[in-house]
């Protein structure tokens, strides 16, 4: 309840500020005996470090992840595993001047009442550079699920409204937004640099489907799924909707065509889905197909172009958000998607250990 | 974690299944000396209760709440408020012939797997029917919000593609559909008609505003106030899809669009926003304006018309679905959607206390 | 955090007042497919039940409970199992005119305080009638250890200074202060008549074994098996004091006396200790030997015997605790004992099973 | 759940092995706007540190705290407090040739048994090396408390057999043992001595109090403040019982012996004690009244005299435990002790500004 933990059996605790010395997390809970090096968790930083192409923020992070428990002789032992990023490119005097400015659509109003005092440098703890520890945890709730053959994959189906028109899985990491369709990729791309240039922002969706997932995962009633999913999912900065399966469509359908109906295969012996309207969850609780979810992310906030601020004292002062921005913040959100989709998928698998005799 | 409590300060557990003896619901966390009365809890109950109109499922149930416990000469005592509603019309005949059958849409075939087992009668705590206690439990919750100026209101806004186009909060308890729109609500009711003659059924759209909140309330990073509505509304059944503020259509604006201008009122001493794009919510932390969010809901999965079924064995058979079904569950579901906010702000309300000296 | 839940993925709440409508219990997280019926928990409640023999209170309750949700066909279903105890011999007539004071003892000043504001008919939430709750859930708990060859035993070890200097399991239950030494027990009982005679009350020691438990259970720093028993057993109404295996006497020891040194059985390819200084718990988790515990209980509060109370007024006044008391409460507590451990080992057997890959 | 995590509002978790890279805390839920500087946290960890004089181990641990997050101009900002120790003196070459046996006491045993798999430097996060992290958080803790008058207090009250007689608070810290009786000191320390001569251990006893601690704090049932401290108190390493107030001794009172009447002091306006048998607290709840609690220690398990052990495969070897070890944890348990009761008492203390309306 304290806001900063996330999970009940595979449980993470996440701290630091953006321009704090460190930002970190403590995992609990991972069982003992899965291999594990930094180099599981780098990799999946590299994917949303700033400074890594033309289209993001230039702030130069390495985003080193150092271990510094819960593994020994390159295996978790069961015990917390701590992962930390120092911090070091951190320039807080861009937000010396501003220490007493609400900036449009930023957290700097709301935690400067709820905490009566904010530490302004960069958003603190507001800021999206907190989603560094939510990637390394995650990292290593992808490696666990991996090793039962679940795996998680995300992507953009949208920018400043240009939609993807068609997939290949194969092209995702390739193209600076992060789609997997080149083709609206450029477009998406251009769509980016325009925004910048303009001193303006745009926003987008992001596609997230997991596959592997046994059928039985997810809690009746509150811990369903879905919940779940939609509650890891909006609590990332800039995340203004999310939808499962068919999603809001799903409300202009009619019974008859939404119910997914069954088939059962004698050679494999299993069951599967005709369609998959309901994303893989029925009752909030994993079908054995695959998990689909969307969200929406709006454009950043920080922008270049002048805009109209209150002061603390209720001052109107003129302002243009200087800082190094992201234009679009949807192509480096894929892989914080994929972290939280597998944070999730992670705790319940190992709830679900504990479900029937 | 185990998937039937809800909250942490203000704290709720519900049991019971549709078929059971009961449907129940204990409050943990209410602060001593709030005035409760079973009529309280009466009132929104009977907004929900099935046989209310001929619009909805005509099973016979009173829903009449009894206060087990934590109530002491009209007022909360501390201790635990437990709620307990009878199961009265229960009628589990129609279901013993399809005990084997997974309904498609249900959640038969995830429960099976989930529990290798499942109470088959009228979908058992799958069933619609737990949310008996979420309602009674959220009565609580709007009683205690109201004491600090806190109140929310839910509307439905679309069904089966019909949208309001008005606002008269007035009317909203006063037509079939609850909606705020008395000319779209007829169109809406029509189209519920339709689909029942259809032996079909209809999804829609409810949105839920809440007036009064300070700011302040929400957690940073995890349990942001956004995230735990989501969680909140995407943990009823059928919902599949939720959005805060300007929603899936913040992803085509650009930041200047959608940043939210801010004022200073001299007079009240008080900051307001210009627009509402944000839906009264900064980094998880809400701003002092109105939270607003909306919800999509598929069609109910029960429909009378033949569909193809597996049966356990994975033997297909035709089914219609017998039984007292809502060819809509929009209209029942707002008071539902009312009492998770309210559960929801009750309990950051409670946390707001504990964060600054 | 609110005080009435127990338990992480074997999560009881329970509810009720001494004098209210009911004692409850909800049960989240039980396994499916464990056999349970409402003799099961009967059975255990039989044992704590006032009325039982002419050493304890004359209440006359029958304590009959009902299982209202989470059982189909003699098996749990997976979902929250409640359970219920309806009050039927609550005679409150005596607490009226003490409304106003604080009797010597107990928690009629603290829950004051603490709420502004009390139930003060029986002692409210504070009476150790809540404990029924306890033994009904730890009824299920046992159940399930069982399964699993798990086993919890309590019996008395000393009432009013006289201790049991022999065991012997099978004369527990056949005399009225629970001890495993018929000599001992004997001399027991005229210890609490005589305590009764003179209007006042006694105290005692309970130990309580649990057997077949495996090594791995409890988890390590915090959640500690021994540190978790101490917080269940502490918990219970009049216990003040706690200890595990040597307890206090190891304070006195040296290492090398207190060191169990280990055996290694080739024949059955298991390890053993050969003493149990240890009670069963090496660095918080079970060693697969005999766990151990044992807890002080103070005489109850209430007495006969004029004692000199205040009001709430802060009046001095003479007072005789009336009402149907037990001069010592030791003999029932032994199922209420064996039903924490219990509670406590089912909740750490349920959270191993996530532990390793 | 996680075994790492303690506290509800003010809540802990822990990480770090005892030759890992570092031992660390996150606290999260400490309000905002507390004055913290690291010098508050190091004047706590110097208390406990080891190499501080003769009587303790000689393993050379600066114990630097860092701190990365969570304090920005010297004061709290309500997000999340990192604190960070880093391991300097760690030599794990002693281990690596008892990799293989179970050290007679230790958890070397169940720590295999329960993950399969264990760090054997040092004893790995089974040292009491991690309370580092608790004596780190609870400075927070103690901080936190003293703005609103509370203190705790330790002292060692017996160490192997001998046993304080007088109480002078001065003297507690300026004697090896921590006792408040200096010539009951000089016998303890030759008793420690005289020990370690013989290559063997002794163990004690340390008594804690709490002054200022209003009344109101702990809940009903489950988590009373006395549970809780036993909770926390047990969870320590090598405490093998807790006593609150009059403890043991309670269970050799009658009812009229035991029973704390109260006074009012028409002065102050205030009800007092005219004992303390309950040690401060009443049905669970705070009275207002000094909390009072004792904790048993037994002997280090590590003792160079030769010792019979057995290897993972069950063989028998002699085994004399080697490392930096000291004969007696009593005198660096004094502010772990501590640093555990304001923990609890500050998350009591912040659960209490939700309980009344």
């Amino acid at each position: 309840m304290t806001g900063n933990c996330f999970g009940n059996l595979f449980k993470i605790t996440t701290f630091g500020e953006s321009h704090g010395r460190a930002i970190g997390v403590v995992i609990d809970g991972c069982p003992a005996g899965l291999e594990l090096s930094e180099k599981d968790i780098q990799k999946e930083l590299d994917r949303r470090r700033p400074g890594q192409n033309r289209i993001v923020s230039p702030r130069k992070e390495e985003d080193k992840a150092e271990v510094l428990s819960g593994v020994f002789k390159g295996k978790t032992t069961g015990t917390p595993i701590a992962l930390l990023v120092f911090n070091r490119d951190a320039d807080s005097s861009k937000y010396e001047k501003i220490k007493n400015v609400f900036r449009p659509g930023h957290a700097d109003f709301t935690y400067f009442q709820k905490y009566g005092f904010r530490d302004y440098r960069g958003g603190g703890r507001s800021s999206a550079r907190e989603t560094v520890a939510r990637v390394a945890a995650g990292a290593v709730a992808k490696k666990l699920l991996k090793k039962f053959g679940i795996e998680v994959l995300a992507y953009t189906v949208e920018i400043a409204g240009v939609k993807s028109k068609s997939f290949n899985r194969k092209v995702i990491e390739k193209n600076l937004v992060r789609a997997a369709d080149l083709k609206a990729a450029k477009e998406m791309e251009e769509a980016i640099f325009s925004a910048r240039e303009q001193n303006d922002s745009v926003g987008g969706i992001i596609e997230v489907k997991a596959t592997g997932v046994p059928a039985g995962l997810g809690e009746p009633v509150f811990d369903r799924l879905d919940a779940v999913i939609s509650y890891a999912l909006m609590s990332l900065p800039a995340v203004k909707g999310v939808e499962i399966g068919a999603g809001f469509e799903a409300a202009r359908m009619t019974g008859s065509q939404d119910n997914d109906l069954m088939l059962y295969s004698k050679k494999s012996k299993k069951f599967e889905f005709k369609s998959n309207n309901a994303g893989g969850i029925l009752g909030g609780i994993s079908s054995g197909g695959e998990i689909v979810a969307r969200i929406a992310i709006k454009p950043p906030s920080s922008i270049k172009r002048e805009q109209k601020a209150l002061t603390v004292e209720g001052k109107e002062v003129k302002l243009k958000v200087e800082g190094r921005h992201d234009p679009c913040v949807v192509p480096r959100a894929v892989p914080i998607v994929e972290a939280m989709v597998a944070l999730v998928l992670a705790d319940f698998f190992l709830i679900q250990k504990t479900r029937k005799l």
